[in-house]
């Protein structure tokens, strides 16, 4: 019997601890009749499946998996485990990289996948509306044939309102923005099952000045103040062809003036993002190709190509050709499994560091320089136009002095980017590893004012509790 | 105690009766203390200049005015206040559209244009720190031999913090965003004299995921969350010059076709804004100017030519030279003042709904109709690339028949607005008149929770107390 699973399970985890008050077959029974049985799940492999996400934090299950199918079941089951002091943990693709998933308190699990309506399309408007379960690669395909698109795209194929609850962004974002600037409103279930529309029911004005913005607050929550049902985005004309270029410099310096002086200039860049020579070698073994490994710069941008030739740079490959341009940005795409490959059979933690570009070229080099000292392997690439790049780490988890080291070698580089006025995460978020760093991040009275919000909004703190705060 | 204050208020408003009793000689030294005998002020004439905005809300003068020349003095003054029980309103330039700087339960009101300092200058990393008392004028000219600016252009030469209070706009938020894409951190005296920096202290990362996005709670929050004493803002490189033009079209639908158009070919449009054939008319007598009378769009984008023209648009004045282009935004930017001359002595009132653009031309529509029906003289203007437009209304503020026959269109106006999905403001805020439509608008949901945050933040509800919530 599932319940005695489940128990079996707790007790084996924490066997100092009883189990849980509230994980009852009465509870469980209540699950179901709101879900459907089929919906619910307490078995073993189910539960570690939804205990981790792709970083390297410990797997800590849920005590039970649910798949509510529409909004009202989400409203449902919020008020009933609010009621029974139930943590809820929202589930997506399970695609992040700090542990934002782990049911560090136990607790259900909210897996939101079964809910993957895209509506109210509105091409004139550039609006749509996607439900919890929607990947950007999905909404992009069902878009094929609009002239729009979605532009904001981390590595993973994750779900659009998964992107929303972790402000993701990736490599279109110096044009187009993060997740902040294109959510237009968010449909929120709130702790209590109450279901809260951040701009009001439907509304889709591209900018308001409309009471406070609800939407901000949810962009980037972390699944700590309520579930994401539904997110109405902002979509983009897809726009002209443009000329994708690689191009490699003497040093790292060289490739950063280039980004500033093209960004000076005003020009409409798509995109520009720089990887470094260990990542540039990996690429080249990976994907077959041949490039010179050397610190270089990856754009969409036929302006700025003087601009990077007066600082140095050579070596350009071109590609006007959809399908060579596609190769170009695939060879970046895959520039996790490319650093992966490296070490077969390995593991990768990514770090998410972003700082003024000004300070960009000494943080890269400082970082570089720590990598050798710690003798790790740690390919660099970055969204320079941002400021953010990810030191791509390859580990062998079973290792523990190694993954100390790695985790030494990530806090180290997070302060290095504190003390020149940047973040420790431009677009992974805070999750279950970065608390502490939050707290110098942002200082005592930020946080207790985030504390403040946490508590009017999820007074009995079920919502995700032990991440971001 | 609140029953005493209340009655003390109603008194003294209508009978010239005794003071609140916090307004002691006492409290008052306190104030001089703080800031400086001269920097307060308790004369009828300043409190009056300060008991209103440009909108055409009654004038609430505060019981006393102060002018702190640093963060650390609205600090203890903010302090003061709080341990005392005392109402603050912060005060920019006074250019508000709202009401926003009406002292309704009196209190000190906190001029904060002293505070004038521009700072951290990073070219490199496109960002400045600007202080309370900045405004974007003065920016601007700061920047001038940079090769930087900051686009967000609202009517007013208004404060920087000003517009972050209001979550400001303008004729560049097509491509630039509003307010709320270009603040990167703020300081943030909290109501009881706390200092908040909303990124953390000095931090300018271009982007971050980093705990819940205070920045963009403060951003629009209208002086009722505390004291925006600096901001760090984002700025832009000065773009290539770009050809202005001015093209008449048969009918408004045309306009708005050609506007759609021009978004989904995805082009770097700068600008692009709507003027009705009343404003046109307006534009050519105030500014000695012989456009055509006809729905006109005004917009700095030459590949949309083609598209325009497609869309029977007609009538070109064109202009390459940066002389003729100035006049060209010249009569735009003058639309006010065009306005207000085609009623000399009047005073005008400006309605600021914003709708998805698809519903863009059947709202313009009714609302000249309206405007017909009404008997009222409402020239219109718009961003109309983000859905936004202005209704222009030149009223006799003597005359309060048309002053109800004014407030009666304007509701519904914004009512025809939340009709099809838009919001009653794009980008003059809440302020004192459009609570009731807030509430319309959001749904109580979001209203409770907009409450619940105030109320973690302003327990006492001291901070601007009485607008927007």
């Amino acid at each position: 019997m599932a319940l005695g699973r489940a128990l079996g399970y707790v007790a084996r985890r924490f066997s100092a601890a009883p189990a849980k008050e509230w994980l009852t077959e009465d509870f469980l029974n209540s699950l179901r009749a709101i879900v459907g049985a089929p919906n619910v799940s307490t078995a073993t492999v189910i539960r570690e499946q939804h205990g981790q996400d792709e970083s390297m934090h410990r797997n800590c299950p849920p005590d039970a998996v649910a798949w509510p199918r529409s909004v009202e079941e989400v409203s449902l089951l919020a008020a009933m485990c609010y009621s029974r002091g139930v943590p809820v943990i929202p589930f997506g693709t399970g695609t992040g990289l700090e542990g934002g998933v782990t049911a560090v308190q136990g607790g259900v699990c909210v897996n939101l996948t079964k809910m993957d309506q895209i509506s109210e399309l509105n091409p004139e408007d550039f609006t749509v509306a996607v439900e919890a379960g929607v990947t950007r690669k999905a909404l992009n395909k069902y878009l094929r044939d609009s002239g729009l698109w979605f532009p904001v795209d981390p590595g993973a194929d994750a779900s659009l309102c998964g992107m929303v609850a972790t402000a993701a962004s990736g490599t279109n974002a110096v044009r187009y923005g993060t997740m902040r600037q294109n959510v237009l409103n968010l449909q929120v279930v709130l702790p209590d099952g109450r279901v809260l529309h951040t701009a009001g029911q439907s509304r889709r004005p591209r900018k308001s000045a409309a009471g406070y913005h609800l939407t901000g607050l949810f962009v980037g929550s972390e699944g700590t103040l309520g579930f994401i049902t539904q997110a109405t985005l902002r979509l983009h004309g897809i726009p002209e062809a443009t000329v994708a270029a690689i191009c490699a410099f003497p040093n790292i310096q060289a490739a950063v003036d280039s980004t500033v002086q093209v960004l000076q200039a005003g020009l409409p860049i798509a995109r520009i993002e720089f990887l470094d020579e260990v990542m540039m070698g990996a690429c080249n073994r990976y994907s077959g190709l041949s490039y010179a490994e050397l610190p270089t710069l990856s754009l969409n941008c036929p302006l700025g190509l003087a601009i990077v030739q007066s600082n140095g740079g050579s070596d350009f490959a071109w590609a006007r050709e959809p399908e060579a341009r596609g190769r170009l940005w695939a060879a970046r795409h895959n520039a996790w499994y490319a650093a992966l490959a490296l070490r077969p059979g390995k593991k990768g933690y990514s770090t998410d560091v972003c700082v003024p570009l000004s300070r960009l070229p000494e943080v890269l080099l400082e970082t570089k320089k720590d990598l050798l000292d710690s003798n790790l392997t740690g390919p660099l690439v970055g969204h320079v136009g941002d400021g953010n790049f990810h030191c791509l780490l390859i580990l062998d988890p079973e290792d523990a002095e190694e993954k100390e080291r790695v985790a030494e070698f990530a806090k180290r580089l997070a302060r290095r980017a504190l003390a020149v006025s940047g973040t420790c995460t431009g677009e992974h978020g805070i999750g279950l590893g970065k608390r502490q760093l939050l707290r110098e991040e942002v200082g005592e009275v930020a946080l207790s004012t985030m504390r403040q919000i946490k508590m009017a909004l999820d007074p009995k703190n079920l919502m995700n509790p032990g991440k971001v705060l």
